[in-house]
């Protein structure tokens, strides 16, 4: 069903040797034509960006009979999730990992086919099997894969255990994180580096620093900037547990890439025939009117497309870059004006050395922070996957340095291991127009005080978005939960006008739960 | 969307002091008038069974669009997994736990709105806090919850590790359990008596005798017939954790039931105005004509229904109660004849006892071999669930004994504590002409012999059921991922006949897969 023909996007960098840098890199999630069918009725529902908020939910909606036109900033489908298959092999430029405890993105594998394609990244026992930890003074040490468990093991045990229980009493309910909301309220005004404060103590230097670099690859902000909470959610998802982390977030990637499964979702909704899409089309206003008219989306180029319903699926740092009529709930406009605070930065490099398969580099201090062999390429070569925060800080973009920045960065986890780089592939996420940002991680406060309003229907407008998900909030999944939540709204809601009826999701079961209640001894 | 109102179903029975034991007890599953639609024109398909693999798929086939006739044999929906409220409580008759590391499972729960529904089975701290193990002579020990834990704990990770990594290596994917073909079937090929003979020297009594129990409530068999590779299967997809595997397989259960789940799938599918349905009408064949006409089913009463494709979703152990022409696949045939081993008896208890509500009761060679408390009633009762294995037996028709047996066996575990029974609720899943057995496992060489040719498709004829599924074989979470699955083959091929073409599920990914094949270094 999906198309396997990869098209150069306007987006990603990569440098070889031999050519230097060049900007854009093929992919099949680049759809061309860029538009399809007509675009001057009044659809059923509008969807703003096709990131797998979006893909689901115009899928779910197509199948389900309804017609929906997609409007998409970039040229292709993905948003900060995609692939591209050079000399090959799959580069994942955002999203990779995936796991069959994360349900949503589970289901989507199963349902085309797709639940046995995956490959594993990170392998034990291939030449250099060790962990080179960078000092910030530029020596190094080397850890077995043992030491290395253990050690961060211990440090971010201490790190969570606020409750005796390693979480599981703040956090009983992975997917209602807020479940305890007081106590979940204290842990959210809390940063990383309070928390330090708590259990420095405690620990070693070496565990420490351990700790440090892996908590700035998952919040990819400071350690002053990045909510406590936002990872003790990351632990329950997990099973509480650092292995669970490991296995869950950062082993199974698809071998044909991500955009293979975002293809599934678009070609799926595309033959029912209930799609019509514009990529390269900003928007730049969104005006739901008074009384009974369609909503207006308005791209940056002046057209203008209508719709009974609109499900908005902007990431949350990019939100108040569109004009909303009437204006943003104020949580949305405080959250996106504050933005959420992950700046990572993610580079791949083949290096020819077959013998770093197994190799994982950390290096605190350096503008990228975290690596490891992600798998061989077809001409031999090692794919190792960088990760660096936001501080200090590195410079992707090729015009400002010609990626001796980031080749440097690369270098440095093991200069003499890695002389021989054969090419960097990366996407700068933080100078994306239409991101600002990688994945979601939010600062103190943040989620106690904007989640809310951030998931807040407005009107004929509805948000969806990894970003506000409840249960995988930041990841694949949590973008596909919601995606698929506000399509099942709307599916509702249509089905309960054409009956006449007021929707009603819930009717059944809290009748039922009243009953229940009423039974109960007071 | 759902209803809440209840009907009495003639399955099930309950016995209380008043008013002795009674056959039928009420459920919202059941549905009122039992058809529906107009029975006589070819549908686009027909679906044998109302259970989740069933609902799963005509749900998905009729939202999006095709028209599905369901033929139930039950006066309810559900098939294995149904709930009764009885004085403002919900009894589970049979599947009951969820989890959200289950995908397809959690994916329906998010989907209706009910993912912070659940409520929690097991709790400590309330009242006889401990577990109590009956000995063969029929005196007791008491053990702490971390005695209990220990002790299993111990004694599971003997019988688990084979690979040294307690399963891990030889299941890397559990939901893709045969990834290791050939080191799964020598696994398979073993009993847990064959396993027992290998790690008892290293076990003590009590560990031996608490591992015996657990694993009789696992499978329902005994310690010859079911097969090691089963249980191994099981502690994969439990994440390699006894810890894991009581979170996931008996926490977490639906505030309102099951059949509050089941009845919104119903629902849905009813609501879009394509699902014709018959309820109390079991089939009796099932003919796939040579040459283009429809396939005909009939039922035990002689009517006749058409369709261009079937989904049966017949339980392994009663697809041989049903003629089919051509006939079955040798695998399913034989599969079928032999059947799953679990003949499990599940009992409820309520007995007027609160501070049983922490209560777990061990008694191997007792005809209930295992309790837990599950809840407190309305009346301020405790809510007991109790499991028995299919040996020595307990025989739970009231007509035989007028569940004297049930009863005894109840108050086995704790003669003191349980004197005052209130209330006994239970579905007899072995007495059942529809199911003869509760949830799915294997003996020895089942799966490796016949899973295959369970899972093939016989022409227009395609089978689904949690007991041949891909992941979570035998539980809800499977029969959900095997009714999606049907539908969605089906939905691909009724698209491409639409459109001329044959249908290819997995087209692009696989020309995809040869480029990176043809690319690699030979």
């Amino acid at each position: 069903m999906a198309s396997d023909e990869q098209h150069f996007t306007s987006e990603g960098h990569q440098w070889t040797p031999q050519a230097g840098f060049l900007s854009g890199i093929p992919s099949i999630g680049v759809i061309k034509p860029a538009s399809k069918g007509p675009s001057n009725k009044v659809h059923d529902v509008l969807v703003i960006g096709a990131g797998y908020a979006g893909l689901t939910a115009l899928r779910d909606l197509t199948v389900a009979g309804h017609d929906v036109m997609l409007v998409e900033a970039r040229d292709r489908i993905g948003g900060r999730t995609w692939s591209s298959n050079i000399d090959g092999y799959a580069f994942e430029m955002g999203g990779t990992w995936v796991h069959w405890n994360q349900p949503f993105v589970w289901r989507e594998l199963a349902r085309y086919g797709m639940s046995k394609d995956l490959e594993v990244s990170p392998v034990t026992g291939k030449g250099l099997d060790r962990a080179r930890f960078v000092k910030p003074d530029g020596s190094s040490v080397d850890l077995s894969r043992e030491e290395e468990f253990n050690t961060l093991d211990t440090a971010v045990r201490k790190f969570v255990n606020v409750d005796g229980q390693y979480g599981r009493l703040l956090i009983p309910f992975p997917h209602n994180p807020h479940f305890n909301a007081e106590d979940v309220a204290r842990y959210d005004a809390m940063s990383f580096a309070d928390r330090f404060a708590q259990i420095e103590h405690d620990v070693t230097p070496l565990q420490l620093q351990l700790l440090k670099t892996f908590l700035s690859v998952t919040s990819g902000g400071t350690m002053e900037n990045s909510a406590f909470f936002e990872f003790l959610r990351w632990w329950a998802l997990n099973n509480y547990d650092l292995r669970g982390l490991s296995e869950l977030c950062l082993t199974y990637k698809l071998r044909d890439g991500q955009s293979a499964l975002a293809r599934q979702l678009f070609d799926d909704a595309v033959a029912t025939g209930h799609l019509t899409y514009r990529f390269g089309a900003p928007v730049a206003s969104v005006t739901d009117p008074a009384g009974d008219g369609p909503v207006e989306v308005r791209t940056r180029a002046g057209e203008t497309f209508r719709a009974r319903r609109v499900v908005a699926t902007v990431p949350l740092n990019v939100l108040n870059d569109i004009s909303w009529s009437p204006p943003l709930l104020a949580g949305k406009r405080k959250a996106a004006a504050q933005g959420h605070v992950n700046h990572c930065t993610k580079v791949h490099a083949e290096v020819a050395n077959p013998d770093l398969r197994s190799f994982t580099g950390y290096h605190w201090e350096g503008p990228l922070s975290w690596t490891f062999g992600d798998g061989i390429t077809p001409a031999g070569n090692t794919h190792l996957v960088c990760f660096g925060p936001s501080y200090p800080g590195i410079q992707l973009k090729p015009a400002s340095d010609a990626g001796r920045g980031a080749l440097a960065a690369v270098k440095a986890f093991a200069p003499s291991e890695m002389a021989d780089v054969r090419r960097l592939v990366f996407h700068d996420w933080n100078e994306d127009e239409f991101a600002k940002g990688t994945w979601e991680f939010l600062a103190p406060g943040m989620a106690t005080n904007y989640l809310d309003d951030l998931r807040r229907r407005q009107g004929r407008v509805l948000f969806a978005s990894a970003d506000w998900a409840m249960g995988w909030r930041g990841f694949i999944d949590g973008a596909i939960e919601d995606g698929a939540n506000a399509a099942m709204e709307l599916a509702l809601e249509f089905r309960a006008a054409k009956e006449g009826q007021q929707p009603d999701r819930n009717a059944g079961k809290r009748v039922l739960h009243n009953f229940l209640m009423a039974g109960w001894p007071s």
